[in-house]
């Protein structure tokens, strides 16, 4: 036996950006992309992409889980590294197509596959053509 | 004549992730996913989608431009409410397909269409079937 959805259907614009019904919008792929940050600093510290179950899975058990594209599966963030997100809260915006997740990262605190505690650890340096990136 | 390309093409994945050549991936819409935080805060104030020339204009103006889906037009955020994105710094991700501007917002500090300050104005109460939303 199948769970309920635990969110509900789209409703007309006001319900949307005013009700208090989440519902979320999947794309034509059914994905639903999603903003990572730091509970404590709202610092961003990834971005990743959510299916139907990938979303079910976040919501049940407050551990960030994504939709691999590349892979093609399911994917529990930190399974390997131990760097569990530990979901604080969740934010949907206001066309509910987003959705930003407030974490703690577990283990070594770190939310990138290279090392780094963020992705986005490099900085486009506008002052050159083409631009640069600095860390 | 048309300015030279501002960044960089696709290196392989050590330049990619490791390099200080920007070399953004856009999907197979030719958009690029980007978030846009407070620079002061940190905090995020909404997500939207840029195209090569709403990259273009916000590297050479300084202003937010995305590429609005459903228009199917560039859109300087900001132009008509006065309320536009100055961006003090742009970072990228470790794959090099995500761009986070962090911005002063002009004007009434407004982010959001909805006359919020950031589109993330609705927390998900996970603590009810089906999930509702709270301010």
């Amino acid at each position: 036996m199948t769970a309920p959805t635990p969110w509900s259907p789209r409703g007309d614009t006001r319900m949307i950006e005013q009700g208090d019904a989440f519902q979320p919008l999947f794309d034509r792929d059914g994905l639903l992309p999603a903003i990572v940050c730091d509970a404590k600093t709202m610092k961003t510290l990834m971005f990743a992409w959510m299916n139907d179950e990938a979303l079910r899975l976040t919501l049940s058990t407050g551990y960030a889980h994504f939709w691999s594209r590349s892979r093609g599966k399911i994917w529990l963030k930190g399974e390997e590294s131990g760097n569990r997100l530990s979901v604080r809260a969740a934010r949907t915006d206001c066309d509910q197509d987003v959705l930003l997740l407030e974490v703690d990262v577990e283990g070594d605190a770190v939310a990138c596959h290279t090392g780094a505690r963020s992705c986005f650890y490099r900085e486009l340096d506008l002052a050159v053509a083409p631009v640069r990136l600095k860390r």
